[in-house]
């Protein structure tokens, strides 16, 4: 079991990179739902999402051999920027392996910060297969995107900070995809929070989470379609044991469901967010009778929306 | 000329009902201009713009006898939420006079904060009339959206934050339509932080506020073509004679300079900011020279965009 130690250690170490985002309220959506809700701005965090935590983590506890052979991973999505964001602020090398069909706007972001992206088919497969060239041929170290101990620990600082900022929480609904953030906020609430209940939040399109606690084994996703890009991965052996020990349950909700609650924040907060993001509001009004009048955090991961097809020429 | 005793009044006066907004920066932007920039985000005000601020300002001062007559402006903007719901705070009633091409969710906002929407033709001309018309049948007491005392001074409350927030800033930009923010921001400033150095920020294509400044006396905005659609207003006696006296310069950016500006706010800060809130950033961009190096206060002055017609169905 992660320890309180080694949570407060991580704070301690990634603090003098990171954000500590800030916790944001809407009048319109408290009265909309009957419950007050505290939105914790991942998307303000750098790079864009929550993922630079468990990165910077990782990437700060390498060794001085590690660090001289560089990083890698693969990432179509948030891992990747903050896997290159964290290892260009330690000086280290990063080798970030993406699907050939990925955003160019997301390829750029990851070169912006200083990492070669290596190029490959969009399965699965090739992806393994291109890191593990990589590895053999630059000796990198594999940073994994959810499933270690150092990147929940990383993402658990997420929660601490929600809890010193707003005590006295109810409920905390967070995204689940590879499950990360998830297990990170269930174990930090544990120590820190243990009365508030922690709820997972995940499309029914992508309810591998949900189906896999039911069964009592890792159910993996396959190919799901939804437009909640970052809840596509299936869980990990480490997050399916804290989820199966340490979350509550897990809400689902539609598509229909993600693009309004995502309406909704943009329009009503004036933040943007992610769909992932929404999800939590999403799955927060399908059961608002649940949660009426309790006081309920709600983690939005992360703000990284290609905008480029926008009118802004 | 008002005094530093009224901006105070009415700061104590409309803080228990208006947010304190907060002030966000961006590594990426301090680095893209060589600036350190102070973002205070009135997007994330309450009815989504500064405009609040002031009609606060004015409903809180009317007497029992104006209460129990109502309020009235005509506005297609943000002057029409905040006095809808700055009455609606205050327990009095509210017509806004909308030209009938308005926006369906503008009109939506306004009726949902309990106002009623009175529709006219799409012409300064027939707002003026409708609104008359109105006041005569009504009695309601018009509140002006910026060439007014009690409008100005509500502004003026936004710098007040922002200086106490951020002190030694060493330029404060802000947009000019009609002149409120622009005039109250640099009173404050004037009384608060006098070394601060205020410039008003303009779209070439509506530069009135420029020209007339040149030219001493108000040279009229004629139909003016531009995406910043709240700063398409002229400037009012009042307005004018404070900027005159008290604002060094006014910057000119294009139209592009505004939609890159405006792409920039939403991706990197990941904040919806409306077209006349990039226009400050804009200019400092077109003018990054000038400001090499120096602490530089934004005022972002609201966030309500139609997000109707993206992709969110």
């Amino acid at each position: 079991m992660i320890t309180w130690d080694a949570i407060e250690a991580a704070e301690h170490r990634i603090k003098p990179f990171i954000h500590t985002t800030p916790v944001l309220t809407s009048a319109f959506l408290d009265e909309l739902s009957g419950v007050q809700l505290f939105f914790k701005c991942e998307n303000f965090q750098k790079t864009g999402s929550f993922k630079v935590r468990g990165a910077t983590n990782s990437v700060l506890q390498l060794s001085a051999d590690e660090k001289q052979r560089g990083v890698a991973t693969h990432s179509s999505g948030n891992h990747g920027q903050a896997l290159a964001w964290a290892a260009r602020e330690a000086g280290v090398q990063a080798w970030i392996v993406m699907p050939s069909n990925a955003p160019q706007v997301k390829k750029n972001a990851v070169q912006a910060y200083g990492a070669t992206v290596v190029e490959c088919e969009p399965t699965l497969q090739a992806r393994e297969n291109t890191l593990q060239k990589v590895q053999d041929e630059t000796g990198a170290i594999f940073i994994p995107p959810y499933n270690a101990l150092r990147t929940i620990e990383g993402q658990a600082t997420c929660a601490k900070e929600l809890h010193e900022q707003i005590p006295g929480l109810d409920y905390l609904l967070v995204p689940v995809g590879g499950g990360g953030i998830l297990s990170g906020s269930a174990l930090t609430t544990q120590y820190l929070s243990p009365k508030t209940i922690v709820m997972g939040c995940e499309p029914e399109n992508a309810d591998d989470a949900c189906r896999s606690l039911k069964q009592g084994e890792i159910v993996p996703s396959l190919n799901p379609d939804t437009i909640a890009d970052g809840l596509k991965t299936s869980l990990g052996e480490i997050t399916f044991a804290y989820i199966k020990e340490l979350v509550a349950d897990i809400l689902l909700c539609s598509e229909k469901d993600i693009k309004r609650a995502m309406q909704l924040i943009w329009e009503r907060m004036k933040i943007i967010v992610e769909p992932s993001s929404a999800v939590a509001l999403a799955c927060l009004l399908q059961h608002k009778e649940h949660f009426r009048g309790k006081l309920v955090g709600l983690i939005l991961t992360g703000g990284n929306v290609d905008l480029s097809t926008l009118a802004f020429e």
